[in-house]
């Protein structure tokens, strides 16, 4: 694939038609949608939210697009901005591994205050949605871990991308057009890795959304840019380190083949490194051979790189807690609800019983464990010996995702609001992206 | 120094008061202001122009700020991003070599918008910039020409944190507030050269200076941002190419020795490669010695980096002619004023006389000539034989500088109006920033 050829790749998918897009990343992505605005909500007290509401807010504007936990409307870029940064606030939104990075976070918010200000449907927001989080895994995967290992966050640049690519078919740009909006777009896409842990973090999503709007917003009205920006010599790939070989490995991706199913969404409230091991628990929980108080040791085996980053082994505080693998396994089996944000309190270290279980879990590092795996081994007082696989990135049945991100949002939301929230998406083809986004509010 | 120590060494600068600012580098400043807005009212008329305050028209929202060309006030985020790209449209504003960028147009944005926000005066305006563009200065030195040559614009990103620096000041944020703000933009600040010759050019500029507001303005409200986004392991510096000793370039400047001091501005609407060679023309023009219409020859020795950029030999446009050293020398002999922009016709490339005399021109690179110099040789009809050195970098009259910035005003915006700016100017310290502001309207 020549250099031009990958951004006529990338156009052909965002140009794809409704009844060509593929029925299984269709489906994840209403469930995306209803993942997102859930933990956007949940996270729509946090702080940083305040502050950037505030911010957006002072400004003011035409009343176009809903913001996050309030009753204002606002400019759709200022919605994007807003939204995006909320929305990624408790860092509890889906993943793509491939992408490297959180589809919704970047592309939802600026697909949706897109949809609100076309009056676009509930059907045209989330194929909008789709074509361009497929853009951006595919450019994701161009810029590959180099890109990520230099100090780049690819949920905010690639997904800057995504963002303009959605923003793009809702506001009708033609493929010239949209063809601008993504040179101009590539001056814009920025985000780094340094951020996480602090506010910059959830930032960098919102800042990815609000360029879609603006990179789309200006080459609708006959912007141009450098028809290189992408590609060429100086361009964006070149200059922020997409591996070398990256065009090959989509050039021979149908447009139609998408990558973006894979998506996985975070089911638990904790750092992405335990959930293997927490699904693996919760299967060996669920056995009836499983002697859940008189449990003599837990062996869970992972990939080594997570050592470094979420093996705590006295956690001090419920932040933590999200990075320790023996508390977290020790919640697991006294029944904690780890898909619930509450269940992180700081008190919950001091707990007797849950000390005495961690003190009883061993992590080990093991090279032929993938990144997205575990083996967990229980051995209880009489010498019963149960073991467990479990890999993320294991096919998954879309009806029991389903009925476990409801799960998930009724843990954050309460029950109701998440049952309103199921039937607005489940009836997504009957309604506007305006009476999506309503949920939206506080 | 440290990479921390950096961005003390910034934030030193940024908040120097008042009267440590030196006089020199102040002065500077003031002529900046008045050739930035000469240049942003002579670039209003652009399309781009148009599609920008279109763009954020569409959205509206507080009146805070003035919009170059218009009598619309809009939020301050919004009047930069539409001033900057505006103002930078014609490409005709001020550069600063060891930055290598163009401080004005990133910086002045930003600064202007933000103190209509907060009805500061016009003094604290441009000191404001001063200290924005001597921290764009410093950092783009610490970028160097590595981060150049890598495909980065510095004009917008160096400037973003120059923008920062300003609005910051204007706002009033203590310094743990501009160290989160820097933190903040290092995630935002971005531009590509590719996107030289196009409208995405200009955007960089706009962009840098509205991501100054937004990173001061959120940084105000108390967000947070990595402390070592800016230069540690994984920050903007090293993801973004900038030279491995790029911080021991600035680390014995004194915080008040401003290297913005030696800004340059452009008196000629062409190309900046050609300048040098337009002074000496101007400067053997003069001399009673000139046989202006019996020359033989003219002979132009120029750093040969320029050969590729600005040595068309037969100009089709009048955009080419910009860029082409034979058909420029022939016009400054001619007695046509570089200065206004309407010289540049395409049906100046028509003209035998012109052309005859183009044809005489001889263009001979020249490694001993540094990128800022000439030196021109004219031969007359008689076998006089006439020279004249110039460097674009060797100090400057100011007063001069303000008369020939005056001559430049007058040429594109009228006598009237470019005295009115001037006097405005010249009184700026019995001015608010907002009366200062009103010369950008239509």
């Amino acid at each position: 694939m020549t250099q031009s050829a990958l951004l006529s790749h990338i156009i052909e998918v965002a140009g794809l038609p409704a009844n060509r897009l593929p029925a299984a990343a269709r489906q994840m992505a209403r469930l995306s949608l209803f993942d997102w605005i859930t933990v956007s909500v949940a996270g729509a007290d946090q702080p940083l939210a305040g502050m950037i509401r505030d911010f957006v807010g002072a400004d003011g504007g035409t009343a176009t697009a809903t913001i996050v936990g309030s009753d204002i409307r606002l400019p759709a870029r200022a919605a994007a901005l807003a939204n995006g940064t909320i929305s990624h606030a408790l860092d509890y939104d889906d993943t793509h591994f491939a992408y490297i990075g959180h589809p919704s976070v970047a592309i939802y918010p600026a697909a949706l205050a897109a949809a609100e200000d076309v009056g676009a449907s509930g059907t045209d927001l989330v194929d909008a949605f789709l074509v361009g989080a497929e853009a951006a895994c595919r450019i994701g995967m161009v810029l590959g871990r180099d890109h990520y290992d230099a100090g780049f966050h690819q949920t905010a640049t690639s997904g800057a991308f995504g963002a303009t690519v959605a923003a793009s078919r809702l506001y009708g740009l033609d493929a010239a057009a949209l063809r601008a909006a993504l040179g101009l777009v590539s001056s814009r896409a920025s985000g780094l890795k340094s951020q996480f842990g602090t506010m910059g973090k959830p930032f960098n999503a919102g800042a990815a959304a609000a360029n879609g709007i603006e990179a789309a917003g200006l080459a609708r009205r006959g912007f141009t840019a450098a028809d290189d920006a992408f590609d060429g010599p100086q361009s964006f790939l070149v200059s922020h380190h997409a591996r070398p070989d990256g065009a090959a490995l989509i050039k021979d991706l149908d447009s139609t083949q998408f990558v973006f199913a894979d998506v996985r969404h975070k089911l638990h409230a904790c750092c992405h490194g335990t959930h293997a091991m927490i699904e693996a628990l919760l299967l060996l929980r669920a056995m009836p051979a499983c002697h859940r108080d008189q449990i003599a040791q837990i062996r869970v085996h992972t990939a080594p790189r997570w050592l470094n980053v979420c093996d705590i082994k006295t956690p001090r505080t419920g932040l933590e807690i999200k990075f320790s693998y023996v508390f977290l396994a020790a919640m697991v089996m006294r029944g904690v609800n780890l898909a619930a944000y509450d269940s992180y309190d700081d008190r919950a270290c001091d707990d007797p019983a849950l000390q005495a279980l961690a003190a009883r879990v061993e992590i080990i590092g093991d090279d032929t464990i993938a990144d997205s795996g575990t083996r967990v081994e229980i051995v209880c007082d009489d010498n019963t010996h149960l073991e467990q696989s479990f890999d993320l990135l294991a096919p998954l049945d879309p009806d029991q995702l389903g009925q476990r991100l409801l799960a998930k949002s009724a843990a954050l939301l309460g029950d109701e609001r998440a049952a309103d929230l199921w039937a607005t998406i489940t009836n997504l083809d009957h309604l506007s992206a305006a009476e999506i986004a309503r949920q939206l509010r506080r």
